[in-house]
């Protein structure tokens, strides 16, 4: 880039806000995925209004502009695929407003999730969505994905949580969406529009989020299933009984390997399905009658055996079989693809089966888990990037779930986004239509495509 | 309109599905409210294919095409303003699919809410959003304008529950959002788009809409309060215990007067605001704990009474009061406009009593109602058409409510939509820059501006 353009930036965001050597840029152009692109430059503005003046300038300039939280998306939608700025929140990373009476705070983009949530949980409040990633992940990154968790079955994912935004547009004016009203009915809902956009209708900058009482009782459960369709009818026939459990975490057998291999929590091996079942809420004697009929509708829908967490230190050991998946899956392979899929709850044995038979066919494994109540499921192909076959295969494998997913009434992603890593596959999940539609909205908000360009909508 | 376009239309859907008559026009001219105008043309038809068809002709014609469910609206966004063809959903009312096993339901535009409703409960599925208009209104009107009602406290409003949507668009294009997966993250939210843009960026055919499992108790209480500041703070110490009723409802003074005067409920009448709670579940014992609890933060905030609704007749002769105040509206004076601001929840007073003032300034009555545990007030002002001096205060005061309402932090609808009523005060809650975005959106799907013109957005 132009050392005068780079002077411009420097007086937006002072000279320790910008950064262009070779190293700095290395440190910015990769997300949780293999893709790798570096920018032009990045820059750490500290301010709504400063990241309005940046953008004034880059759209005079037609140059690119990708938001950045911490990097730790699923989908390579940070990377900037065609350089330009990485406008990175790194430095918005402030609680503005806790308002206690109207349960809702108001946050820079860039602040992380679990700091949040910290926060609030001092203040008897909750904040529920909880993406694995929420010790490092930003809000930010979290409502450009609408990004999900365990507990949004329950809960609702970050979409349902995001009362309004404050948004940057490619020209540099700032939009305000939604307030702290719970309902809205004025004009078009464009907060749900922004969130999960992915960074390329505009850049958000602020949040105001809406909170829950944090709940005062929680208990969980461990069921182990000989067959996968049992763990799956038992999904459903939970929720038929009107019970909402927190969660319903499902492990398949080769998830269940994986763990035993490397972490010998004494799982049993010879079960097709395990699911991990919590339930919460303020009442302590409905949780635990409400576990209770869990367990017994999960024994007469097969389960062999139903461990109950009787302590705090007994539900932490369960969850460690579920927190213990995605090291030992570091274990058993160099490399892994977490896909995210998502289906309709009641064709997961379906998907699961496919599945199997697309590992079988290319003889890679695929370990999948999931949050079952929500029929989101991840399969993650284990592979070694260093093997060019494996390489080859893995594309392959990947467009060959994709189209499982499909074809069961399913989608691409129910969670991670679709970045430019399941860009080639939305026309088909959307059809073309769909996609004419969206890329007229794209046009006719970004008109000089500088918002992230080559993310989400196909060429 | 010419002869030749007529039977043009009668070759799409009919001779008996296109209305042309004075007598039939004048049927489809009104909603709700007071506002009147006169279609062209009136058009039945029967399935999405004919829709496309339709629109794919009024497209090539330049023809305005406003969108009719039944007509209840409460902001004229069905009125056909600018005349051309209202598309009648009437005999687009089936249930196409009702999947059990995912708790989906989909729907074509036309079926009325209540139908639905009442066909769901029959297999213990239950559809929460609960417009009180559900008898007459549609599902297709109360998506168009993203209707809310008592229920959606703890269960959310109708943009909640849509999952997908099939809409078509002005050229006639078949747009299909959505689907049965509960978290989707694969472009943008097109469906939340849709829904609550009363019928000017398409027209929504059928639905896919999410069900839950019909709850198995409910417990009512009603709580009487000589301190309208002590009803709001109950209402905020409820949700802080971790507490969601499915209904916290509002009566403040004036409301109770009007209901006793005319239907002698023996309310008491020195009191400045009743409560009217409702808990349900599926755990008997927790819902009836959770009433108790209910009960005490009632108490222990100021409520001088509160009567717990012991049987089913009770709890029918609790919500008597609250089913009372429109009828009770209507002995009062012979005209009401009925808003439908909402507030955060902590303004709740604060906004009565601006409204008390505007009230008392301009010598008519306004009784106020609505969903406290949402901040959604309905304030209704109580005229004579048939005076002058009455008709030119009544559009002043609904202009200082929406100010007031504004002021506070509040919105203009929570869930009766813009139309062509609040057309006028959209720019000053939202902003220009949110006006332009909205426009930008609106011409990007609508070039030729036929979609329901002269609503929502200001000119």
């Amino acid at each position: 880039m132009e050392r005068k353009t780079i002077k411009k930036f420097e007086a937006l965001v002072g000279e320790d806000g910008v950064l262009s050597t070779p190293e700095d840029l290395a440190v910015y152009s990769y997300d949780g995925t293999f893709a790798d692109r570096r920018p032009d430059l990045v820059l750490l503005p500290s301010s709504t209004e400063q990241v309005s003046r940046i953008l004034e300038l880059a759209f005079a300039e037609k140059m690119p502009v990708t938001a950045r939280g911490m990097g730790s998306g699923l989908a390579a939608a940070s990377v900037p695929s065609e350089g330009g700025i990485v406008l990175s929140s790194a430095r918005m990373n402030r609680i503005i407003e806790l308002d206690e009476e109207n349960y809702m705070v108001l946050v820079e983009a860039g602040i992380v999730t679990a700091d949040l949530q910290a926060a609030v949980e001092k203040r008897g409040l909750f904040y529920p969505p909880d993406p694995s990633s929420n010790r490092q992940s930003t809000i930010g990154g979290n409502i450009a994905c609408n990004a999900g968790g365990p507990r949004c079955l329950k809960y609702g994912v970050t979409g349902d949580y995001v009362m309004g935004l404050t948004v940057v547009l490619p020209d540099g004016k700032i939009l305000k969406t939604g307030g702290k009203t719970i309902k809205d009915v004025v004009g078009y809902d464009l907060t749900s529009l922004f969130t999960g956009s992915e960074g390329t209708l505009g850049i958000i900058t602020e949040a105001l989020l809406k909170l829950v009482a944090k709940p005062a009782s929680v208990k969980t459960v461990r069921a182990d299933f000989p067959r996968l369709d049992d763990a799956s009818g038992t999904v459903t026939a939970i929720l038929k009984r009107g019970i909402v459990p927190a969660t319903i975490e499902l492990m398949d057998e080769t998830a269940i390997a994986c763990i035993e291999e490397s972490a010998h929590l004494g799982l049993p091996l010879d079960i097709e399905a395990l699911l991990i079942i919590e339930s919460d809420g303020f009442d302590e004697r409905a949780v635990a009658r409400e576990i209770e009929t869990i367990t017994k509708i999960c024994r007469d829908h097969g389960a062999r055996e139903v461990t109950l967490a009787g302590s705090e230190q007994e539900r932490s050991r369960l969850w460690s079989a579920r927190r213990a998946v995605s090291p030992s899956l570091a274990r058993k392979a160099p490399n892994k693809l977490g896909e995210d899929i998502t289906v309709p709850r009641s064709a997961i044995p379906e998907t699961i089966r496919r599945i199997k038979q697309i590992s079988s066919e290319h003889g890679l494994p695929i370990v999948v888990f999931g949050h079952a109540g929500d029929g989101n499921l991840h399969p993650n192909i284990l592979f070694d990037l260093r093997n060019p076959d494996h390489r080859a295969k893995v594309d392959i494998i990947a467009g060959q779930i994709f189209k499982a997913a499909l074809a069961v009434g399913g989608t691409l992603s129910g969670e991670h986004g679709v970045g430019t890593l399941k860009r080639s596959y939305v026309t088909e999940a959307l059809g073309s239509i769909s996609i004419d539609v969206q890329k007229r909205i794209k046009a006719a908000l970004d008109p000089a495509n500088i918002m992230n360009p080559g993310k989400v909508l196909p060429d």
